[in-house]
């Protein structure tokens, strides 16, 4: 990982590893509970952003109720970078699950979080998380992996 | 804005005045000469991330070849948090330009840039910039507007 602030870099890392583990667990308000009530999210799917956390809850309630059985979220390559007030951190994540029409769902995307310490407490006030797309075909690489 | 560091919030949003206006006059020297050499990139097509500013550069030299004529590059809703060292960007970005092959692009995007500053220096050490998908369809969602 890149450090600028060691003990901020540990606590971004520490967040982000609960964050993962609540997706696992299909807990939005766990894995919302650093989300700023203002936070500004492009998502993978339309529109081009979602504004509030509000707007970010119905979204992910809607994507961890598509699946049945567990749900495999896993993390490569994050990197953070972590000042006193302001960070930042990007992977590339791995889902893999089965949604309610038996269909298997094994796609990795790119996740780009960012951070300010408000009140002396981390929140994510921005996210970013999409694939890229096949210039060729306008497809959606929903296929691809690292 | 958003605003951590007042002061770097201005070096940020000139950085990023700089950025566009180098992209409009297809300047990618210009363009990049912001980028931190180990930049990781998120970008709008395949594949999942481009490491090392070479990377970048070559796919932006593609970029700027494949179109003739101006090149019309618009940021709208820019916000920027920044703190001593560390800081980030989102916006929603807006092209129009025609291609060599006579068809016109005319797309908006999300792009989230993250910096840390480096010996005394701003330089991008992260880039995402992508589209939202439609899931009905698997198709990028190139048509999308703000």
């Amino acid at each position: 990982m890149t450090t600028v602030s060691s003990r901020a870099t540990d606590e971004i890392a520490a967040l982000y590893d609960r964050w993962a583990a609540a997706i696992r667990d299909k807990d939005p308000a766990g894995a919302l509970s650093h989300y700023s009530p203002d936070i500004v999210a492009f998502d993978l799917i339309d529109p081009l952003q979602y504004e509030g956390v509000e707007a970010v809850k119905e979204r992910l309630q809607q994507w961890f109720a598509s699946f049945s059985g567990p749900l495999g979220y896993e993390v490569r390559d994050l990197q953070v970078s972590a000042g006193e007030d302001v960070a930042f951190s990007h992977s590339l994540n791995h889902v893999q699950a089965t949604t309610n029409e038996g269909k298997s769902l094994d796609m990795w995307w790119r996740a780009t979080l960012c951070y300010r310490k408000v009140a002396g407490k981390w929140v994510v006030t921005h996210s970013h998380t999409s694939v890229p797309f096949d210039m060729s075909t306008g497809g959606a690489s929903l296929g691809l992996k690292p």
